[in-house]
């Protein structure tokens, strides 16, 4: 049985190892991983291996190897895109769940958790109307929210598009989304997942502050439905990936409802913002939402594959979503539940994989129930708030300062900025140079997005690590850098 | 700083004591959850916490609440569905992921690992023609391949189904997908999702082995050319999730390819049985298929949340599931790829989030190269060779058996089988209870399935900690229990 053993036992003093290459690998000294990629690549690059090397190996690989040259995310100088390094929290739910709870269902500890999770995390945010499902990240998430208002929308002209499809008597009939241009464009992918094809997301212009035209809105859907068209689902933003900008909810939620259209809020990244008192009112109008995504892998430091839709109804998304009626799952004969459970396996218990596009899926209410644990809802606030004061500070250092310029007031933890200095002719082409000379440097590293015709550096901050001192750092290293650049004689 | 290093640091400690629990847990001495539900439930039953307790709390209930109480599919005598729990060397990578690498893109070690294992996946697996990108599970999985199959058959007519959507002039044409009655229910679930309809597939009879009937399918194919309607896909299964049949993989090609339709392989489960030299000869046709699928977390033994979905060509992914052109992701100005790579966020390298339904995602590769390199192919097949002589000599005893009858004679490592006595009226209820009571005492439990009209007792052995032993004593079990049964007077 040592196969056996190496395949499957060992876990304290592996996870032990493995737990103290991780504390360093958390204290950054190391360089970039493609700074470094001659070696790795060497040890990594080759072929499949007919014979194992046992655990003790797999583990020194991981340790030395792959840690060692892993990415530059979790760093707390990383403010770019909205994603982050998990908390340890999340690492331990993780961990505890791979090994002693491989799915969600069932009637465990886990599964209990599962639905608390969702229900804390709903009141935590304003959406205690909602009841909720996990996926594994903001695409999945608003597919399965749209995925509940496309069989609304079809429902309510005869059609069950899940179970008839599109393709025969609905067919003729064109459908519409509404978002703005400042919308992810997972929107877009979502659509042509479910066969509404991404073309139907009506593009609505966003004004300077990058919320959505109410007006321009409206005039949409008095056009489509003028012209025959089905209209699915009005998309609004809580927070959008470019500058963190959020739609006016309460007017869109209104209209949406006299209209009787689907209202979707897209808070993947925005919506924690709620827990901070001096912004909680721009998300007024946030009951109107037939439906919410979240997603705890960005702002509350869930590892990566943790996001979560919520609706009005799962009976919707159970219509939208089901594996056929019946046959629940394989080789399962115990589709009524039996009278009495006296075991774990006696009942899936909420059929989330009913409400989505998984059967398996690893449980993710745990991550989200040792997060707020940990922590409590004082402690999300505090990091909120402390995320948001970030970019307002940055946001003043800006303004103040002669050679940078503050391209949007900050909504929430997103600034954007960008270096000035009357020498310089092209500003974007300057900018994007100084931006890739920051990043190069691996102590600072946001990404860029564009503001009006402006390109901006855009630092949005997340991260359980980001703390006060990295905006005069990042400060410091944009004005040193800009001043170098200019003094090469390069202006762009 | 105090909440800062609780939320980011020490793991070392907090794994190593979870790591003792873990060993603990997997010496399954524990009850079954629910049978001590009342105190776990207690523990668990609070409100939203407005303050936090700290990582070390959240340790210790994850310790003695949720792992205490977690589930008994990892148990060795959990042989229900098609699940198992986690090996050593994926709790291993995953938690090195969760920490250091929260993200698949990126060029980092872990992103190349991504690639490399898909290629290893493949190449073990027999399906070295095609190229793979990791999801969550095999019903997105088959989502992402069907996705596939629905782009290339709209194309052929002229129609980009994910750009345009089929509610427009595309959609006057129903559409077909072709499966066995064995098919798992994601099958209709993804149709449904992509806007087919559930009920566009169409359910071609099996024989008694549980394998498609290749003369029904090609009625059905030249039934539905003639009434117009537009095949999207067959889809065969490597393993079914009943019985473990293995569909006639080179008539179903060749007809698929003769055809021009879409071939779609659902070797969720059963792909690896490949590696079986005794079985290779059942998988002859698999160079036909244009898209086959396999869950690692099934047999190869990762824990729940990696599957992959291999295709020929990954453009008609990038086609069927990309966030429109040109703005690739929030922020990001880079576009274009920069003349040189000098920091691991100059690109995202290959980009998977392109070629299905997520964008942020767990590294999956990690966990697929953790487990090739622990055992190797060799150490695969040796299991994988273990679990279907156990499924072969479960079948021997049960036919010579007085008291036992063989269902089906197992293709793979499921073997069907029931109790049977002259004094029992109705078998499938005599053999429901007897499950039913076999599964309480918390030692053996399968699931079971209908072959034919009779209701199977229905182990499936997958799980790396699946060992012969647990075949004699099953057996013994279903005999004593049975005879119990039969003695208390109540034979149904």
């Amino acid at each position: 049985m040592d196969r056996e053993l190496a395949e499957t036992g060992h876990l304290q003093a592996l996870l032990s190892q493995l737990g103290a290459a991780l504390d360093n690998y958390l204290n950054f000294t190391h360089p970039d991983a493609l700074q470094s990629g001659v070696d790795w690549k060497r040890q990594l690059d080759r072929p499949l291996p007919e014979r194992g090397e046992g655990i003790e190996a797999v583990n020194r690989a991981l340790i030395d190897t792959l840690v060692a040259h892993a990415s530059a995310i979790p760093n707390p100088g990383f403010s770019g895109y909205i994603t982050t390094g998990g908390v340890t929290a999340s690492t331990l739910a993780l961990t505890a769940a791979s090994v002693s709870s491989p799915q969600r269902y069932m009637l465990t500890a886990f599964n209990f958790v599962e639905e608390l999770s969702l229900e804390w995390l709903s009141q935590m945010l304003g959406i205690g109307h909602l009841k909720g499902v996990y996926s594994s990240g903001g695409s999945v998430a608003n597919l399965v929210a749209l995925g509940g208002a496309r069989q609304q929308a079809f429902e309510g002209i005869g059609i069950d598009p899940a179970s008839e499809g599109m393709t025969g008597r609905g067919g003729q009939r064109p459908a519409c989304l509404y978002a703005s241009d400042q919308c992810h464009h997972t929107i877009q992918r979502a659509a042509g997942v479910l066969g509404l094809g991404r073309r139907s997301v009506r593009i609505i212009p966003s004004d300077g502050s990058g919320r959505m035209r109410v007006e321009a809105l409206e005039r949409a859907l008095a056009e489509d439905r003028a012209e025959g068209r089905l209209p699915v689902a009005i998309v609004a933003n809580a927070g959008t990936t470019n500058t963190g900008a959020i739609d006016p909810l309460r007017a869109m939620g209104e209209l949406a409802r006299a209209q009787g259209v689907w209202f979707h809020v897209d808070g993947a990244y925005g919506l924690p913002g709620i827990l901070d008192p001096r912004k909680s009112v721009l998300y007024d109008g946030l009951e109107l939402a037939d439906s919410v995504i979240v997603d705890p892998h960005k702002w509350l430091g869930a590892s990566v594959g943790v996001a979560a839709t919520f609706v009005r109804d799962r009976d919707i998304l159970m219509r939208a979503f089901t594996q056929e009626p019946a046959d629940y799952l394989e080789g399962s004969m115990q589709r009524d539940e039996p009278e009495r459970f006296d075991h774990s396996l006696d009942s899936f218990g909420i059929p989330y994989f009913d409400f989505g596009v998984e059967l398996s899926a690893p449980c993710r209410g745990v991550v989200v129930w040792s997060m707020i644990r940990e922590i409590g809802v004082e402690g999300f606030r505090q990091r909120i708030v402390r995320h948001n004061d970030m970019a307002l500070e940055l946001a003043e250092i800006a303004r103040a300062h002669p050679q940078l310029e503050l391209l949007l007031e900050p909504t929430l933890s997103i600034c954007c900025f960008r270096f000035v200095d009357e020498r310089i002719d092209d500003l974007n082409a300057f900018n994007q140079m100084l931006l890739r000379q920051l990043v190069r440097e691996n102590r600072f590293m946001p990404t860029s997005t564009r503001v009006g015709e402006a390109l901006a550096i855009r630092p949005c901050y997340i991260g359980a690590r980001h703390a006060p001192e990295q905006v005069a750092g990042l400060v410091d290293e944009v004005v040193r850098l800009g001043n170098l650049l200019l003094q090469a004689g390069d202006s762009g």
